[in-house]
C-alpha cells in the first residue's frame, strides 16, 4: 500500500470521509419504526414491526427474537435485476445480508427483556449506490429503538432490551488506497472490500473482508480497521442526533 | 342505494373527491422513468425500465413489449406481511394486479413503434393505505412515458409509441353511498368494490367489480362509473400536469 | 359500434344465443356434488367435496368458507399447454380464475349457516373452447347445490346455506358486434371481453371487461350488459332444471 | 397360499376375470388421440399430442421421443386429495407412475422411425377405483396408435413406428386368493400387489411386484403371473377391437 | 436367450458371482447406526437415525414408522450430476428409489414393537457403480440392525421390532446372458434389468424387472430369480457375519 | 480477555494446536480431483469436476470459471438436520458457505490461464465437528491441484493457472481463551468465532468475524489473527506433504 497515488473521490470527498448521511424517522406510518437511511445516494428504508409472537426455537423460554430481512427493488440498481419473488427465491446474497443484519442487531439486544415477542426488521432498498448492507444494520438501529420506544410507551416491557447501539460501514483499498464509506463505482474497482459491524462501545461485532483481486496484508488490514472504526464513530453520533438522545 | 345515509370521510373529503394526489419525477436515479405517485397516504413507487430484449413470443417480430411486476414492502400494510421473495412465491392477489397493470400499459401504446425492446414497468408499493393498483396503473403511465422520452432523446425511436393516456381509480359503495377513490378503512367496510381503467379519450380498458357483500344493482353499476369518470378526469389531468404537457 | 357487420357464426348461432347447455349430475361417484357441464364443445367437470374442517381464518367462528379450484388437462387445448403440477407452480392466469369461482360461490352462501366445514370445488376444464371460467361458475353452483343436499339429507345441518343460485357468462365484441357467450374462435378475435356473475334475483356478482384491442364505450358496456343479463338468466333456468327445481 | 378361502367380489366377478373394459376413441377433440379408458369405475383421460421438437438429449438424433405425464383430480378419490399443481410439485408416486407409463409406451416405439417429433401421452385419472396405472397404459397405448394414424395420413412419416401393442394389469392376492384386475377396496386389503406390462408378442416390459405384509412365495408369484398373462390377453384384444384391427 | 455368448467381467467375475461385499459398522460417529456398504466400486453410506416423533398418520397410533431419503454426491457418478439440493427438488429416480428402499425395510419391522418414534434411513451414494439401490437396501438394514440395538441397549424397547432380515441385489440379461449385480457398464449394456428384495426366510419383498430393450421371456425371468435368490443369500450371510450373528 | 482462565481441550490439545490433519487423495475414483480432509472428527470429500463450459457471464470471453457447492449428509452432524434436496433449498448458511469456498478458491486461480471451461469443487461434509468450511476449502484445494495436473496430463492447458495455495482455518475465543481450529463443543462455547482464509504466500483472501455473545476487542482480534496464522502455515505444509511438493 503506497498513498502515493491519488484517488478523486466524487464531490470531492476524502479518503477517510463518510458520504452525506441522512436519517428520516417516520417514514412510513404503519411500522412501529420506520426509518429512511441515506449514506449518498445510497437509500434504504428500515421498517421495525413488533409481532407477539416468537419462532419455535424460543417458544415458551420467556425470550424474545430479533430478526431481519433484506431486499432491493429491482430497479434500485443501475440495470435492472430480477424480483426475487418473481423467481421464486432469495439470491444466496440476499441471505447472506439478511442473516448479517440480524445478527448485528441481536448482538445488541437482550432478548429476555424483549419478553417473547419478535422484532422484526425490514431493510428495502430504494436506491443503491454502494453500501447497502452498512446503510441497512446503521438504519435498522434507529428503528428498533423507536420500536422499542413504542413498547415502552404501551407500557409492554419495564425497561429498554437495547444494550448499546450497533453501525456499520464499508472500507476497502481502491489502487492501492484505503477508503471510507464505499460508493458503486468505488466498490466495482476495488482490490480488497471490508465491512466492519462495530457498538456504541467500540466493541467488534462483525468483521467482513474480501480480497476481490490480490490478497491483502496485515497492514493494509490494519488500514482498513482504522478508517472503519472512524466512520463507525461518526455514523454512532448521527444515530444519537436522529434520535435526539 | 338511498342517498341519505351520510358518511365523514376523513379529511372532510366529500364523496366524489380524489385524496390528494401527488406525482414526484425522477424519484430515483437509474430508472429510465421513475414516478413517486401518491393517493393520499398511499404511496407507490413506479419505475420504468427499458431491455434491449423481448421475451420469445416476440422476437423476431419486429415488436416490443410492455409489462409490469407488483409488490408491496412487507410493512407498507398495518400489520406486516409476509415478504413474497422469502415466501418464495407471489399471491394470487399479487399477480392479478402485475397483470391488470401491465394490460392497461398495453392498451395505450402501439408495440410495432417501440420496436425490438421490453419496457418493464416495476410498481412497488411503500404505503398502503386503499387503492394501490389504481395508483400504479397511474403513476406507471407518467414513467413509461419518461422512458419514451428517453427513447426518443436517444435517438431509438423516431416517434413515441404512445397512443394515449391512461389512469385508473376505484370506487365503491360504502353503507349504501358511493364513494370515489377509497382508502383502506373505507375498502374493508365495502358493499361493492369497482376498480375502472379509462384512456385520455374516455374509453374504458378494464372494469372490474365486485361485490363483496349484497350483489349490486344496474343503479350502483351506473353511479359508480359515473364517479369513476369524474376521478379518471382528474388523474388524467394530474399526468399531464406533472409531465408539464 | 356500428351493427351493419354480419357475424357468421358457428352452428348458425345468433349473436345473442347461448350455445347448447348440457348439465350432467352425478358424472363422478365419489364426490358430494359431481357435475359436467357442457357449454358447446367447452366441458368442465365441477366437483363439490365437503371437508369437517375450516382454514385457520376461520377456525373457531362457527363459520364454514367455501373455495375454488381450477384446472385445464393438457391438451384440453388446441395445442397442448404445459402440466401445471409438473411445472411446478399455477399461472397467474389459473389463480385469477379460481379466485373469481371461489368469490362468486361464496357470495350466495351463509357461511355461518354452513357451520366450520368447508366446500371445497375443483372445476377442471377437460375440453375447452371459450368461457371455461363461466361454465365453471356455473356448474360449480349445481354441485354445490348438490352437496348442500347431502349434509342436509345427513342431518349436517337444519337448513340451507345457500341464499340464492349464481351463473355466468362471457360476452365479447367481434367487428364491432355484440356477442353472447363466445367460444374460443370468437374470443380470440375479440376486440373487448367481459365476464358477468349474477345471482338468481338479478343482482351483479362480479364484471370483469377487458378492451383487447381499442378502448370500449359506455354504449358498448351497455349491449354487452344486456346480452348477459339475458344469456344468465338461461343459465340459472338450466341449473333449476338440471336440479328439478 | 391355499385356495379354500372363497373371495366374494364385486358384481359376482370370478377371481381371474376383469372388469368390464371400455374404450372409447376420439373422446376429447383437440389432441391426435383421445381415448376414456374405463376399467369397471376407473376412468382415465389418455391424449396423445404430437409435438414437432424432441427434448435436448435427442435433439440432432434423427430420432423422435415418446414420454408420458399422469396426473389426478382431485376428487377422483374417496376423499378429496390436494391438488399438485397447487401443492407445487408432484408427489412421488406420480412421477413413478408416469415413469412407468413412458417406459412401457417406448417399449413398443422405434424411435428411429418417428423421427425427430415428441409423442407426449397425458393420462389424467377422472374417477379412480384401483389400477389407474394399468388403465393409463392399456388406453395411452390405444391413443398413441390415434396420433401415429394421424401422421400417416398427413404423411408426416412413411410407416408405422410401432412394432407392438402393449397392455397392462394388475394382480395380487388376497386373502390367499389371487385376484385379477384388484379394485379399490381389493388393493387396500392386498397383501400382494403386482402390476404387470406385456406386449402383443407376451414379452414382459415390466413387472412390479411388492409384498404390502408378508412377503410372497415364488409359488404365489407364478400364480400371479399366469393371471396377468390372461388379463393382458384379453386387454390386447380390447385394444385391437377398439381400433378395428 | 442361448448361452453360447461368452460374457467376460471385470476381475474375472463369473456370471454368478456378486462383486466383492464389504459392510464397515460405524463408520460415523453420530448416527445410531452408520454402515458404509461397498459392492465393488460401488460404496453407499447409510445411517439409521432414532427420531423421537412419528408423522402425522402414526400419530396416536402406538406405532412408530420407517422411513428412507436417498442421494448421491454429484461426482458419484462417471460425469457430475447436477446437486439435488441446487436444483430446488429431487429427480424421479431419487423418490423412486427412496420409496423402494422405505417399503423394503418397513417389510421386516413390527411397527407396534418399535413404538412412537421414527427409524429414519439416509443412504447417501459416495461412488457409484451400478447397483446403489441394492446396495442400500442391503447396508440399511444393518444400520437399521445397529440402531434397535441402541434401542434395546438404553431400554427404550423390550424387545427388537425386527421380524427378519432384508437384502437386496440387481439381476440383468447381458448379450442373452444372465448376470447377477450388475456394475455400472453391465447395467448400460444391458437388455434387461430387474431388482430384487428378499427376506432371511428367502420370501420376495419386491421385484422389479424392466425390458431396456426386447422384452424378456418367462423362462428368462426364472433364471434371473435364480441368480438374484442365490446372490440375495449370500448378502444375507455377508450382513450375518458383520453383526457377529 | 484474561490469559488466567485454563481450557481443557479434548486430546489434550494445545490452545494453539491444530487437530490432527489428514489429507487422502484419489478418495473416489470417477472426479479428476478427489480428496477426504480430516480435521480430527470433521471429514469433508472435496471433488473437483472439470467441465467443458463456462456460465453465460463467461462466454466466449477465453475465461474460465471457478466455483463450488456444499452440502451436508443429514447426519453428519449430531442430530439429525432435514435433507436440503428433500426440503426444496438449500439454507442461507449452506449459500453463505458455498460462495466462500468459492470466491477462495478463485482467489489463486487465473482464470484465463484455465480456458474457457469450469472447474466446480463439490464439498460434502460426511461428518460434522467444527470447521467444516474451513476443511473444505483447505481440501478443495488439494482436489483443485489435482485437476489442474489432469489437464496439464491431458495437453488441454500448457501451464497450471494456480498462482499460489489457499487453506482456511477457524480460531475463537472460549471463557477469554483464544483457540484454534475449535471442535464442536467449543464452537458452541464460543464467544466470537473468526474464519480466516490466506494463501501460501501470507495474505488475507478472508476474514470473516463474528461476536456471538460480547463484542470483541481489537486485542482479541489481533490474538486471533496471529493463532490463524499459524494454523494456516501448518495446513499449507500438509497440502503440499499430501501433493508431494
Amino acid at each position: 500500500m503506497t498513498a502515493m497515488t491519488t484517488i478523486i473521490r466524487s464531490q470531492g470527498r476524502a479518503p477517510d470521509a463518510l458520504r452525506p448521511v441522512r436519517l428520516t424517522r417516520h417514514y412510513t406510518k404503519h411500522a412501529e419504526g420506520s426509518v429512511l437511511i441515506e449514506f449518498g445516494d445510497t437509500k434504504v428504508l428500515c421498517t421495525a414491526s413488533i409481532e407477539e409472537r416468537v419462532p419455535p426455537h424460543k417458544k415458551g423460554s420467556g425470550e424474545g427474537w430479533v430478526t431481519a430481512e433484506y431486499g432491493m427493488l429491482p430497479r434500485a440498481t443501475h440495470s435492472r435485476s430480477d424480483r426475487e419473488a418473481a423467481r421464486g427465491k432469495q439470491t444466496g446474497r440476499t441471505q447472506e445480508i439478511q442473516r448479517l443484519i440480524g445478527r448485528s442487531m441481536r448482538s445488541v439486544f437482550d432478548l429476555a427483556t424483549l419478553g417473547e415477542r419478535t422484532l422484526q426488521l425490514d431493510c428495502d432498498v430504494i436506491q443503491a449506490d454502494g453500501g447497502t448492507r452498512t446503510a441497512a444494520i446503521t438504519g435498522a438501529w434507529v428503528a428498533a429503538h423507536d420500536a422499542v420506544s413504542t413498547l415502552l410507551a404501551r407500557g409492554a416491557i419495564g425497561r429498554s432490551p437495547l444494550r448499546d447501539a450497533v453501525a456499520a460501514v464499508s472500507v476497502g483499498i481502491v489502487q492501492g488506497v484505503p477508503l471510507l464509506d464505499l460508493e458503486y463505482t468505488e466498490d466495482a474497482a476495488c482490490g480488497t472490500d471490508m465491512n466492519v459491524v462495530m457498538t456504541g462501545a467500540g466493541g467488534f461485532v462483525e468483521i467482513q473482508g474480501t480480497a476481490e483481486g490480490a490478497p491483502f496484508s496485515r497492514a493494509e488490514m490494519d488500514a482498513l480497521l482504522a478508517l472503519a472504526d472512524k466512520g463507525i464513530r461518526e455514523l454512532l453520533a448521527a444515530q444519537r442526533q436522529a434520535l435526539g438522545l
